[in-house]
């Protein structure tokens, strides 16, 4: 059992996965972490084949990432994860990513509840976590995610629709296509001088196809906030560290 | 020599990588198609590493693809890829998708060209393919992309502007980011009762972060065609085939 409580994988960016800086997108990186928590999850016998049948299913409720720097174009990079706590509703699971050499690059947390798929609501972990044999219990870097104060005052609005290909296989938005909108609400020339060295997002309500939403952002000097709001309902929460850059 | 003029992977559908149907959606076919061709002309040695210090890149003139059912969530599939001819000016790369049992999924077909990085005009291919050596010469079922009609008397508009999440490490709109636009015209109730069983799509220009275009969308039954036109020029081409499900 020990073995299976962290778990690695190697990757590889190739060049049609890069931004126009040749780098990893914020995207990427948020896709990476779900597919290798997914993985994982399937080995410890806690996914989707033990949730199914039970109708019950995992959410991501937030992730957030901090990295030292950016993994380039056709660089191999390597990420490990593990469940580092887990207590009645929520299950904190962490990840490191190194390069080749086993450099750290950097760290990155994420927190899941289950839910009744009928019901729409969360239920106890204890099901699945009772003997706390899931948990790796390393300690990650990132510090917790904490509940985002609303964008009350937003420097500026965009405005957006959800369509077809924003859609995962539930017909929900897409975890990944929120922080898309998101990373598209600055222009070409912002991303010149800056870059995203640390991201965090919460998950509050699922949007459907069709729906439009707003997006209202806050600058306050290299910190961005930005509310995804629907019907004035805050939908999903971000905030972005950029860094400047000389390219 | 021989054994390296087809190459082939294997690949997972994962549960993020779906469309709503918890189906391949065209635009990771084509990524998948663009992906593969890169690494066999690696191989090859007639991929980036030989044209980048002549200031030269492949370009991707043209895709399309024609699949007998879709490929589903969790299935693992496999891509053949080879050269199936080539003449002074474009190379004609063609595709076989196949499930875990060997059973034939589809088939696709590319058309590269070369083209000086600087003066952005196309390169006579003889330096890198004057004895054939490249070319396997399989032939593929699907027929060549032919030249598109212009789409002159649209049943509808749509009007849109690439953002930085549509750009490629070169700047310029990504291949498949086109592919994301054209299908977000249709809305969710065309998807669950139509399918994509075959695209095609041809590129005659570049786009840039910024820049506005129309799509011009003309439905004849079962088959679509869309133009991206950019100040009264055609950006872009595209021909879709439908099938009906019950889904």
């Amino acid at each position: 059992m020990e073995s299976k409580l962290k778990y690695s994988e190697d990757y590889f960016l190739t060049a049609g996965e890069t931004d126009a800086r040749g780098e990893m997108p914020p995207t990427l990186i948020v896709e990476r972490l779900i597919e290798i928590a997914t993985r994982h999850a399937n080995i410890l016998d806690i996914g989707y084949a033990r949730l199914a049948p039970m109708d019950r299913a995992w959410v991501l409720v937030g992730v957030c990432y901090s990295m030292e720097r950016a993994i380039q174009i056709n660089e191999t990079y390597h990420i490990t994860t593990w469940i580092e706590s887990t207590n009645r509703f929520f299950s904190e699971r962490c990840f490191r990513l190194e390069d080749a050499n086993g450099s750290i690059i950097g760290y990155a947390r994420s927190t899941w509840a289950v839910i009744d798929i009928e019901q729409r609501r969360t239920v106890n972990l204890n099901f699945l976590h009772a003997d706390r044999l899931h948990v790796d219990g390393e300690a990650c870097p990132v510090a917790r995610i904490r509940a985002m104060a609303a964008v009350d005052n937003p420097d500026r609005e965009e405005h957006l629709t959800f369509r077809y290909m924003d859609l995962d296989f539930n017909g929900h938005v897409n975890s990944t296509r929120y922080i898309e909108h998101i990373l598209n609400a600055w222009p070409l020339e912002h991303y010149t001088t800056h870059r995203v060295s640390a991201f965090a997002i919460g998950y509050r309500r699922e949007c459907l196809c069709g729906q439009s939403a707003d997006l209202r952002i806050a600058d306050t000097g290299e910190t961005s906030a930005v509310d995804i709001v629907r019907n004035d309902e805050r939908v999903v929460t971000a905030r972005i560290e950029w860094i400047r850059t000389l390219q």
